[in-house]
């Protein structure tokens, strides 16, 4: 007999991250970094690992809230590409980047994995971001 | 009257890799890469620059072809780990790397792209390359 396991945040993305907001399939997490702004959507499922390990029946959804989220981040920043990527070297729980890139940003026109140290948010900058992420994508989910 | 103009491979694209394969969305590319066992994905359509600009309906197709060609990718390799990625900061048509990583590979853990320069293919190595991906991807296709 099977037995579902719970879903659980791997400890490392529980530490680097601070809570949005929980969609059908993700929860969408804000990475601790205040030099891009980056989310992390996982899928609420236990046992992933890799992109392919999501069943076709959820495809779709995974495909709608990175498309969901990625037009949350354009609407807030203007910004000028959104980097998308399951990578899962270290963090072995599958996790997908949504990331707003501008010409100018600290890493352009490389990756943000090369960039070196991140920046922390401070408390008053992150709770408003992390709002301001609330309202864009729920105003996005109604759209 | 609109008319639907023909996919074109971004120059930069048709320049660094190897023609692997058409599947009913993408085109499967080698990279020029010799330090990587890493594939291409370009979907066959004009105009495509970012993740979601794939509509619904192609979706599932998508995440279709990064399952199979990942999957070809461990069948050769017995990789440890695949990344799935969609940056386009540099070459603006959307193109999604698939890439099997290894933890003593060149890189590792980090992403491919901040390795440095890449290792070109001999002549015979490429084509041999291409064909054992032909061929894995054909049989996971008919699989």
């Amino acid at each position: 007999m099977s037995e579902a396991r719970e879903f659980e945040l791997n400890p490392v993305l529980e530490r680097d991250t601070t809570h949005v907001i929980d969609l059908p399939l993700c929860r969408v997490l804000l990475m601790e970094d205040a030099l891009f702004p980056w989310l992390i959507l996982v899928p609420r499922q236990h046992g992933l690992r890799e992109f392919h390990d999501v069943i076709e029946q959820d495809a779709m959804q995974l495909h709608k809230e990175i498309a969901l989220t990625s037009q949350s981040l354009l609407d807030l920043t203007g910004a000028y590409k959104i980097n998308v990527a399951a990578l899962g070297n270290m963090v072995p729980q599958l996790h997908v980047h949504v990331i707003a890139r501008n010409e100018d940003d600290e890493a352009w026109p490389n990756p943000v994995w090369a960039s070196g140290l991140a920046v922390p948010y401070t408390g008053r900058v992150r709770a408003g971001r992390v709002e301001l992420l609330q309202e864009a994508i729920t105003e996005e989910l109604d759209g």
